[in-house]
């Protein structure tokens, strides 16, 4: 797993700070990179405002794989991602000739300006649309950051129609072992299996449920029998503690 | 509101970035200070990694006003924000002993070893205990570092708890105006009324309702009479397209 891929994903959108909004595309990215291999390092959310976007966009592209940024490229004042990311990489705004296109065929003949503001991307050879199956307007590739719209629906089509453009690594697969144990009273033993895998990432997660407190354990890794031995030996500590799993994980 | 406190909100955990779990505390924290004056100016979704956690608390604790962190707080294996949070300070880890009596209490005399992890925090005259009514395991405040469990119900009780030590700013309100008419089609004049109330921002969301598309113009300011007259101007431009939105915005 340490030559996977890495990935950040830059969640874009003064309405995702203020709480107007349930940021609703960390778990979609999270879920679908960790089965493609790409390890989600670190996801940023950050306003509308240019500096910070110019600025947080040239940090993290330097520092991962992958950049996957959500939000601000619609038809409105407030959508200002694209002349961020051309600043940010050093270079012009154009109207990509393919993306006019498919914009005047979607609107008849009569896409207005604002709407051929969702034609622009910045210029340079490695720019590529991204197509989505929901609308006409595309995201698109450069370099090493994928820019997406913030609506989940259509974030997840360009996710999809950008996947193949992915380098992947070993899937990293997950499994789960819960019961009405506190994770307090199997702390102890869950070190100790957490240290017998130490290619299996080990989270305990609490929760109330039916009125009772339990835990979830979960294990994490590019390895199915270890997810699977780790996870039986956390079964039998919590029925050694009186609790039978609710589940029996089967990978 | 340029001399209002910012923040930051360190969302720590593997579960969040592997997708496991849908982080429910950014939109509260987003919300909740919205209305405390308090500007959340960006949030980072970290992994359970030392030297990632160090880094980033480093980082952000020299940018914002106050630093809020979620998650690694528990008596778990996996749980290391706060050795990780006395490293990012160069300080020592202590058991706190007003800490060290509550868990004692709870437990009934009889915390084991694990629990007592959460008695534990970084040492030094700057740090207080941040109590939630939830649980007896204690956040704490360090410098201006507010150290939160991951659990929603828990964040919420501590971030209560901690609310009467942050200073506050004038309030940011905001108000919205939703139709049934697509963005692309009042565009042009909202970048009209953004340039108009320029102490108000301004943001346009798509959206679909009963299968047709839509659009809610939110608007956020510390002044409600420059929200609502904007509003009033967007619902116009709404009218003027054919589209009688479905609320009038009342501040």
């Amino acid at each position: 797993m340490t030559n996977a891929p890495t990935a950040c994903l830059l969640i874009i959108g003064d309405e995702i700070l203020s709480g107007r909004t349930q940021d609703a595309n960390l778990k979609f990215f999270g879920e679908t990179l960790a089965a493609m291999g790409i390890r989600l390092k670190e996801a940023r959310v950050i306003p509308d405002e240019p500096e910070v976007i110019v600025e947080t966009l040239n940090t993290c592209r330097a520092l991962y794989t992958y950049v996957f940024t959500t939000g601000g490229i619609g038809p409105t004042h407030d959508d200002i991602t694209t002349p961020c990311v051309a600043r940010a990489f050093g270079r012009n705004v154009i109207r990509h000739p393919e993306a006019v296109r498919r914009l005047t065929t979607y609107y008849e003949g009569h896409p207005n300006a604002a709407r051929l503001k969702m034609a622009e991307v910045p210029d340079g050879p490695d720019v590529e649309l991204i197509d989505n199956k929901v609308t006409a307007a595309p995201g698109y590739r450069i370099g090493n950051v994928f820019v997406m719209a913030g609506v989940p629906a259509i974030a997840r089509a360009m996710f999809e129609a950008a996947a193949p453009l992915l380098k992947q690594g070993a899937p990293v697969f997950s499994g789960h072992v819960d019961a009405h144990v506190k994770e307090g009273d199997i702390a102890a033993e869950l070190t100790e299996i957490q240290a017998r895998y130490p290619q299996t990432s080990i989270g305990s997660y609490p929760f109330y449920k039916d009125g009772k407190p339990g835990t979830s354990i979960v294990a994490r890794s590019t390895d199915k029998a270890a997810i699977s031995s780790a996870l039986a030996d956390v079964a039998a500590v919590m029925r050694a503690r009186g609790a039978e799993p609710f589940n029996v994980p089967s990978l």
